[in-house]
């Protein structure tokens, strides 16, 4: 049952005189998939106590029970297994602990007001995550099947999907290479497993507007590098970044990109603003998807909402400090706000820069970020009728 | 005695109305060490048998023992611990599986022609090492402390240091986030571990030339990044692009960078050119250590002992493709090669680039890579007495 799915891998075994064996998959894509009618399930004899709504902290918080599935190169996918959350066995060599190969999605679990359970465009984190694990020479699959085997853990899990307003159920899939060898080459051995956790409302009073920290110095992306995947190695380098975003008493690092400074993400979030441009139309405005940032499935989604309502431009173009300070002189800065599964939208009330405190908006309330918020989670919590969410 | 060494943190707690608490350590880089004095040793009681030498794959093989110290943000380091090899119990939600908080070193310890066990320059691993936690936000450690609990770890493990011509045991420092949580911040709990792996000989007979493949499209590490740090972020980008290389039969990629496509790195190893330069110089030449390429050990070595030989010039300064076409057009490239701790030195027959394979040296036999290969095994092995070794 272990090579439902699975297709022989074309290897080229390519021997180097100097002792290495490199075996390559020509097209690791065609890794084939496990599937949800193969899912085993063990549920827990020890279920843990859930902790209270009012303390919850993002990413301390886990369900009972988590999801896994095993990969080898020689046997494919296995069947995919719900079991009790535990702790991950990992030989000492496995490359996920040297290389950084891993990868990972964010999504959410939303308890509506009608008590039904939905998630959010689960496909689309489906189709990035495969994207990414190909970018990551770790092995894809059928995101179909995934998100089967999503649902059917949070339905295990029910209870522990929070009621509280604006809480909801983190949902994690990450996927690591964790064959026993080192040397920097394809993993022959993966793991994909899924985890969950309550987190709390991001904003207990309205939308808490943050400060931040825009030094060009240090750069999250590059024009042929891995900026745009979801992959582990683009976090590593940041904390630091955002220790000293913190010591300068900002909250987020607002990543500036080339010698013009143009604003790319902020934190690990799409940055949009909002303004009166140039030309002077009103226009929301984002980093284009041109490697830098990553393809956020709320930054699609606001993209989409705006649209519909066709009330502004919708523009999706580099952007640069320079222009957004000439914009701030003149009042022509309605909101900037960072967009993200965590928060929805993160409005931005100041940016540190060359030294100065940038003071945002310039004019007005954020009230476009607002009514992205309220659109979004209307949406998640079923009060307003969607294509977007789906049952579990 | 888990507190030896460790100093008080001064840590900011900062809240944010989200939910989130930003614990931030001023400054990790004062983690404290652990001490060799505090070093504890357990034997296993089931010794693996040793491969046979001729058999012997890089990164496939270890020892029957390794070394681990716990780090906490409360507690600081614990004692380093020798046991037997085993996997590692990880939270699936340690940072290590999401966010790259890793890092690693790569050392080796040579049996001499007078049967003693010798390290080169080990102090220089453990200086990159600190720094590369310091980047990322993982804690710092005495290195002289680590080096010396190495060298128990060799001698507990002595019988695995092979004896062959050109093989030797291969030491791998390893440093992981592997606190329970998520969210991209700072590593509360770490564990630093040490595995060790015979290897074989890079060369067989002589040294082997290499097919590099040179696609300026693939970017390695960019000004405001990482490149220069040992973390494990730099490595999961390569994996797909050495994957296409094999593709295009080449072994390893030539990594460019810039619109004049500069010579950076090769794999995971430094690059040099020995050529007759434009002012009609012979000169050694080898991109310099401006962020961009990580401060190869070799690297330092090969350009310690190129200026003690006063027969050439040697420069550190970028050099490009435009540079090395027109060199090969005239005749005046020598010889270009890779420089490692894995292989020494590693010389280049040919590069692909825009299409075109483009055959090195245009002059002469890998004479220069020979004679550094030489010079550094035989330090290495106590033919010739150096500074660079420490007996353990």
């Amino acid at each position: 049952m272990a090579a439902i799915g699975r297709k022989v891998f074309d290897k080229i075994s390519y021997h180097l005189k100097n002792g290495h064996n490199v075996k390559f998959v020509r097209n690791i894509s065609n890794s084939g998939t496990f599937k949800y009618a193969d899912l085993e399930i063990t549920t827990t004899t020890n279920p843990q106590e859930k902790p209270a709504p009012e303390k919850l902290l993002f990413g301390h918080h886990f369900t009972d029970h988590m999801l896994h599935v095993d990969w080898s190169m020689s046997k494919g996918w296995g069947k995919p297994h719900i079991g009790p959350l535990q702790n991950i066995s990992i030989h000492p060599a496995a490359k996920v602990l040297h290389y950084g190969a891993e990868l990972f999605e964010g999504m959410k679990a939303y308890k509506g007001i009608d008590e039904k359970i939905r998630l959010f465009r689960p496909m689309e984190n489906m189709k990035r995550m495969n994207k990414t694990a190909e970018r990551c020479a770790l092995p894809t699959f059928d995101g179909t099947e995934l998100v089967k085997c999503i649902k059917k853990l949070i339905s295990v899990d029910a209870d522990w999907v929070p009621t509280t307003q604006n809480s909801s159920l983190y949902i994690r899939p990450t996927l690591i290479g964790n064959d026993p060898t080192l040397g920097v080459s394809l993993s022959h051995n993966a793991m994909l497993f899924v985890i969950l956790g309550p987190v709390g409302s991001y904003f207990t009073t309205g939308l808490d507007p943050v400060t931040l920290f825009a030094d060009p110095k240090y750069v999250r992306a590059w024009p042929g590098g891995c900026g745009n995947y979801k992959m582990g190695s683009n976090y590593a380098p940041t904390v630091q970044v955002q220790a000293k975003a913190v010591e300068s008493n900002c909250h987020q690092v607002l990543w500036l990109f080339g010698d013009d400074h143009q604003l790319t993400e902020v934190g690990t979030m799409n940055l949009f603003m909002y303004w009166t441009n140039e030309q002077g139309e009103d226009e929301l405005i984002t980093h284009p998807l041109d490697g830098l940032v990553l393809p956020g499935i709320t930054r699609s989604s606001l993209i989409k909402v705006a649209e519909k309502w066709g009330e502004f431009k919708v523009t999706e173009k580099p952007y640069t400090m320079k222009q957004v300070i000439k914009a701030l002189k003149e009042n022509r800065v309605k909101e900037i706000f960072g967009a993200g599964t965590a928060c929805v939208v993160c409005p931005v009330k100041e940016i540190l820069y060359q030294g100065e405190m940038l003071k945002i908006p310039a004019v007005g309330e954020p009230k476009l970020s607002m009514r992205f918020y309220d659109e979004l989670t209307d949406i998640q919590l079923g009060k307003k009728e969607s294509e977007w969410t789906e049952l579990i």
